[in-house]
């Protein structure tokens, strides 16, 4: 890269260091730390159909107020925008979730603004994660990410609950119900995670959407954003909990095959 | 495996569940939980050659006092047991390690005695696997994992502090001094992760030994026990940091060669 875009990583580095928040104060005394990606769940036992719930929401709330995840029996797609868990069900519909439900797979922070960078031009969902990618400083990190804007189109799913046995998640992926939303305005919450999360969690751009008026939205399968702001929130620190009681502590699951994560995120 | 196998791992997945401690405790108000493996850097940081410290073991010992790492410019191996971090340097000699030293990579709980078992038979390194691999109620979960015992033989290895530009692990391995101990006393000190560790930590079994009068020891290579006691402590939540200010914020590492984490681990 040229002279200027290392010297602004280099300064976007030091300012995350500045802003990711007091040194490992995850575990140290105190409520939980703002900049800590809290996860329930590796995101393989979800891949091999463990979808029972295991954290109940008002739980993992605790934990953070931006995020996305999935519910008991994968009843929907999951977004967590200033607190709120949003419940976008099979049918498109989205509610507000009742704290009593549970989660398989979530993951959560205390969303903060550590670097913005408005957006000026249409751009498709691969333009726009080259164009995110180039406000982070290293790949190494974790990190939330928000953009407030409007979209000419977004393309999301949702998926249905299940029933037991549970199928694998590439299998109920196939048959997804999808919605095309056009001319709305609303938010993208995600993450973007360094490629050794395999296995944990998504490795690069997992990304929710949530409409402003909060009826539509979902796991987000394409999109193009016309104008809008992109928020990042820089963590280092990454919290894996398995909750006890799930199958995950008598069940042994395996490795997905090669090529199902992606099928199971993209289109 | 056969029912009375079956029902021993329900039993084990069922007390290991009443024993891994309060739920979430780690992110909660208080002290450091006791039930979180706590990991200084994914170990592809290290496998890339950035081993200049980032964690003081003063702040290590808040988060465990049973586990295993290494030093500032990789300057030994780390052997933490009982609250003190031993240092085997390159020489093979060992010391309590000067708090005020800093870590690159390193991982540590504090360690309970979920479940027991007696060593009455002879075995190398293999068997020794095996016979822990049949305590546990699932591979999904980490595991501390102590053996006091005697044994016949152990063969270790320390690695020498480096200068840079630093070389990649697995060329500074190559060259490792190796020692071999012979009819000896001491504790095998490691853990046992699931296989989605991968690039964060080491699948598998990752172990290292201090002998009883705390006067050699490093990482394994191989040994054969003879008789001895044999803990695990499982966990169900893995604590990744980065700490601020390593070049882990301004230099992407990447993956390692298929294999270089083996022969960095194995003989």
């Amino acid at each position: 890269m040229g002279d200027s875009a290392a010297l602004r990583r280099l300064l976007a580095a030091a300012l995350l260091g500045a802003l990711t928040g007091p040194l490992l104060g995850a575990t140290a005394a105190g409520p939980p730390a703002r900049d800590v990606l809290f996860q329930v769940e590796p995101i393989d036992a979800l891949m091999a159909g463990l979808y029972d719930g295991t954290l109940p929401l008002a739980e993992l709330t605790r934990h953070g107020d931006f995020g996305l995840g999935t519910f008991d029996r994968l009843d929907g797609e999951m977004v967590v925008l200033a607190g709120v868990v949003h419940q976008v069900t099979a049918d498109g519909l989205v509610r507000a979730a009742n704290p009593a439900l549970t989660t398989p797979f979530a993951a959560v922070t205390f969303f903060d603004r550590d670097i913005t960078a408005p957006i000026r031009k249409e751009m498709n969902l691969a333009a726009l994660k080259e164009f995110l990618d180039g406000l982070l400083p290293t790949k190494n990190l974790l990190y939330a990410v928000r953009i407030d804007g409007t979209f000419s189109a977004v393309q999301t799913r949702s998926v249905p609950a299940q029933s037991k046995p549970y199928r694998k998640l590439v299998e109920v992926t196939a048959s997804q119900p999808v919605f095309e939303l056009t001319d709305v305005q609303g938010t993208i919450v995600g993450f973007r995670c360094p490629y050794y999360v395999q296995g944990i969690n998504v490795p690069g751009y997992h990304l929710h959407f949530l409409s402003a008026d909060r009826r539509r939205g979902g796991h987000i399968l394409d999109c193009t954003v016309k104008t809008g702001e992109a928020t990042v929130d820089g963590t280092a620190e990454l919290m894996l909990t398995i909750p006890r009681g799930g199958a995950e502590f008598t069940t042994d699951f395996q490795p997905g095959a090669a090529g199902d994560l992606q099928k199971v995120e993209g289109k």
